[in-house]
Parts: structure tokens; sequence; C-alpha cells
């Protein structure tokens, strides 16, 4: 049981508890396995001594999981989002949290980029026009709005809000953001407040983390802020909007179009929303992409590494 | 008739011939009236000494229309295509031709870029899933591909095609072009066949001008060697490409899939690509802002007021 206890590392592989199922097939398993023991939740007694959990999908991490696993140190979770995991408990308990944000942080800005530039461009609702044979029939749909020289307001500024950020520059947008504390890596303008970097902005993109304090920190007010021709993207977690806020300023035409690749009540879309052709609705494909798996497998396993070797974790939440 | 034949131009206003209808309205009118004196092609007589024409659309401007206008010396063409001016005529004549590309290269870039993201990113299939009420009766969307370190094949590296390589860097993709000539001004990997370059490409983005050297210089042989994977964007003219020969290719799975903006027939797009989700079918919409129309009349106002001041043109093709 050396292994187990985790008192052998030198000799033994470190045990590693796997917890939810692998979305990616066994490749990745094949290179755990070449490095690291694997237990899976399915095979865990009442209580054990492992040390690290790997999360490999958004199967909820409870107080109660926790509690069955009083030596735990250290959580590393493969999806981008921890909002599945009870960091309150983590906290309390010193147990540290890695995320994989950094191996999916571009695709997600890449996609962010892309629902902008579809919502201000009308790509998704000409290529529906088009299809529709309506280009033919009732001649050329409307025009859309340019990105560059436009105020974008980005909600987080973390790995993925600094991926947009970079992206955005090179359309040239003038960037600004709120988050829980201001950068000093960075010159861009910051707001305290979301409201004050609503007013101030054209475009908002959300890319925050999930956490109690930003649970609908996009509301009416936040909206309002942002004004009729303001646009908003959603890259985060549905839950940071006020869905049912947003839809009714969709439909009243009191913002001028959304890009939304997450909801609150995922799979469930708000069927006013489906009817709309100010917004671009996407079924939660912004952080996904093959190129990513690759990169999350190799975030995952240094991190795996760094932690049976005492060294910093690549990527602390 | 002083201004007419332009012998008095420091004391009257310049002569203007307005070729085509104005699509954007009375604003851009009243700014060129300020300035100018304009006549429309209505007023035109059998023969006339108008020394400078301003293009206001597409209408052809062909061998015939030039023959009535022996004093010509310059064409003011508000459109970032010049297709419809007959340029052998124009060079023969050594009547001088500016476009308003550099008005609309931003826009065209930005939603090359967009067409291209779509495409791999599957945007607008996504968001045509999700309205179908897919998403929650038969789960996940497939996956895209990542932008990130593809290799961008720019055919035409004018101002359109050195604007979308400045976007698609950022995105961290490998830029090399085709053009008629080596740009000495880039370090980005020349390629003097079109074939060599799709070769050594991921991705075509096609920005080029519609010349007789041009037509159909994307054809089967340079969709053979960009391969399976390869994505075809086309923001330039519907008859760059050969589209019967594109639509073979994506219909058989040959590339990978396309963004297309032009068509060789337009308004009518061939059905066969209605079917497809690997491709994003748009309108020709991307040269298209309201920002850019204001952009293309102060170029157009300054190309006017540079050929009266005998300064050089802004934007000589």
């Amino acid at each position: 049981m050396a292994a187990i206890t985790g008192e052998a590392e030198a000799e033994a592989p470190g045990v590693v508890f796997v917890h939810g199922s692998p979305p990616f097939g066994l490749p990745f398993k094949d290179r755990l396995l070449s490095r690291f023991q694997l237990i899976h939740m399915s095979e865990l007694p009442e209580s054990s001594h492992v040390k690290v959990m790997l999360c490999m999908d958004h199967t909820p991490v409870t107080s109660q999981t926790l509690y069955k696993l009083p030596s735990l140190e250290c959580i590393v979770a493969s999806s981008a989002g921890v909002d599945h995991i009870d960091l309150t408990t983590c906290r309390l308990r010193g147990i540290a949290v890695a995320n994989g944000s950094q191996a999916f942080s571009e695709d997600v800005a890449d996609y962010a980029v892309a629902l902008l530039m579809d919502v201000l461009r009308k790509i998704s609702a000409g290529d529906r026009y088009l299809r529709s044979g309506l280009w033919s029939t009732k001649g050329d749909y409307p025009l859309g709005w340019k990105l560059g020289g436009k105020r974008v307001g980005i909600v987080g500024l973390g790995n993925i809000g600094s991926e947009v950020a970079k992206r955005l520059v090179a359309f040239g947008c003038a960037i600004a953001y709120n988050s829980r504390k201001k950068r000093s890596s960075v010159s861009f303008p910051y707001y305290a407040d979301v409201c004050d970097l609503a007013a101030n902005s054209d475009i908002l993109v959300i890319c925050g983390a999930l956490t109690s304090e930003t649970h609908h920190i996009i509301n009416k007010d936040v909206m309002t802020a942002l004004g009729k021709e303001g646009v908003i993207i959603n890259v985060g977690r549905g839950s940071l909007i006020n869905q049912k806020e947003l839809v009714q300023f969709l439909v009243e035409g009191q913002i001028r179009g959304a890009g939304l690749d997450v909801f609150e009540n995922e799979p469930i879309v708000p069927r006013e929303l489906l009817e709309l052709d100010n917004v671009v609705l996407s079924p939660h494909n912004a952080v996904v992409t093959p190129e990513a798996f690759e990169a999350m497998q190799e975030l995952a396993i240094s991190n795996l590494g760094a932690f049976f070797s005492n060294k910093p974790l690549l990527s602390p939440i």
C-alpha cells in the first residue's frame, strides 16, 4: 500500500484518483498510466488516502466526495471552468486546485472573437438568409458594423480574456477590463465596477469564472449602461449573465445583439432567442478543438508531475 | 462652359462625371457638391470633355463609354474591385484609375477572418444545429479545428491581403503569399506559383483582384495541392475560383470546407452548396459597413481633390 499512501513516490508511480469519465478515450489514459497509478472513482473505498485527484469532466466534486478523501492535497481539473468543484471546502482544507484554462484559452479566445465578428458582420444570419433563397428574391442583406475602432470591455482578464485582448488589438479595438483586481502587467484601463466598464464600452466580452461573486454579474443595470448599440459575447458560463433579463433586452432591442456559447440551463436555450437574427447561438463549443485536447493532456500530466515532484503547479487557480 | 472643359479649375469647381447610381444617398452628394460640379451619366452629351469620372457602383465602364469621353484622364472608383472598368482601354489611353480598396480593406479583412473562423470552428453550422433543437435532443455538436498554428496562404497581398495577414498573425498563424510579384516590404514567404503556395498551406484566403490572369486562378489542381484538410476563403471575386470544380471538391470532401462571400453568378448560388455544413455562404457583404462607406467617401473626395490639384492619387491601382 506504499504507493496508495504516497510515501514511496520515488520508487513506485504516484497514485492519482480519477474523478469523472475521460471524454477523450484511451491515448491519454495510456500516457497517464506510463507515469502514474490510477484509481478510478468507481473503485474508491469509503475513505482513501490519495493525495491528488484528476477531474476528467464536470461531474461535481462535492463536500461529500472531499470528505471521503481526508489526505487530498491537490485537484487537477482538465477543464477550464472549475465551478463543479466545491472550492470553499478546498480553500478551508488547503487543497490546491489547478485548471486546464491555459490549454483552452486560445481556442476560447478565438471563439469569442468569432462570435463577436459574427454578431457585428451578421455572418450566421447572412448564411441563413442566403440558404433560404432570399438573396436572389429579396436582394441584398442588411449591412453589419465595423469591428475596428470599437471599445471592448473584457469581463475577467485571465488567460482567456488576455488572449481575447491580444486578438482584438490586431483588429484596431480599444480594450478596457473588469476583474477582481487591477492587473499591474497590463496597461488597459481598469474598471472596478462592471457597470462603469459597460458605460464606457461598445462591446462586452464575458470571459470570467463563475463564482458566487460573479453569478449574474451581467444584469439589467449593466446592459442599460452598455446601451442600445451594445453587444454582449459570453464564452464564460451561462450564469454569469441574468439570462432572463438578457433575453428581454435582446427581444426589445435594448441592446444590439449577443453571441452566446453558454446558457443558464444547457442544453435548453430560451425559445425567444431561436427567433432572433441579432444573436448567434452556439452549443458550448468554444472550449473544444482536438488541438486543445492535446494541450490539455500535456498540461494535466505536467501538473500531476509537478505535484509529485513538490514543484509549483503549472496552472493554479 | 469653362468648368465643363476644365480650363478654369482655379476659379470654378472641378467638373466630375458621375457614373452609376450612388447607393448611399444624399449626404455624400452634398459633400461632393460643396467641392465639385457634378454631371450625371444621364446628362452626358454624345461627346464630353470631362477629365475625371467618379464610379459610384459596378455599372460597367465599357470601351464605348470611354469613347464618348475623349478627354478623360482619371477614373475614381468608389468600389474596391475595378473589374467593371475596361482597364485595357484605360492603359492604352493613359487614364489613371483609383479604387476604394483602402477604405474597405479593413472590413473585408475582418470578414475574411470571420469566415475562416466560422468554417474552422463551425459557428454558423452550430447555430443552425442549436436553432433546429438538435442540441437538446441529439447532444453535442462535433468539434471544430484550432486556428492557431495553421499555415495560411494569401492569394493577393494587396491592401486587403495585408490586413488579413496582420490579423492572422495575432492568432498564431504562419503566413505565406502569392501575388503578381514578390513584395520587398514583407518578410512572409513568397510563392510565384499558386499551386506551390497551396501545397504548403492549410488554408487559402483569396483576396486578389479579378483580371484575365487571375480568372479561375483557383482550380482543381490548386485544390488538389491544398489537400483534404484544406480550407478556402474567398472575399475577392467569384470568378477567381473555378466554382464548378470547387463545388465538386466540397461535395466530395476533397477539401475540408470553404467560406464564400462571392460567387460566379451572383446572386445565384449553386444549390449543392446550400445543403453543405462545411461551407459558410455569405451574400457579398464583406466589403460593406456604414463605417467603410464613410471612409470610402473621404477617400473618393481626396482622390478627386488630388486630381484637380495635380497631386498623386491616394489609391492608384
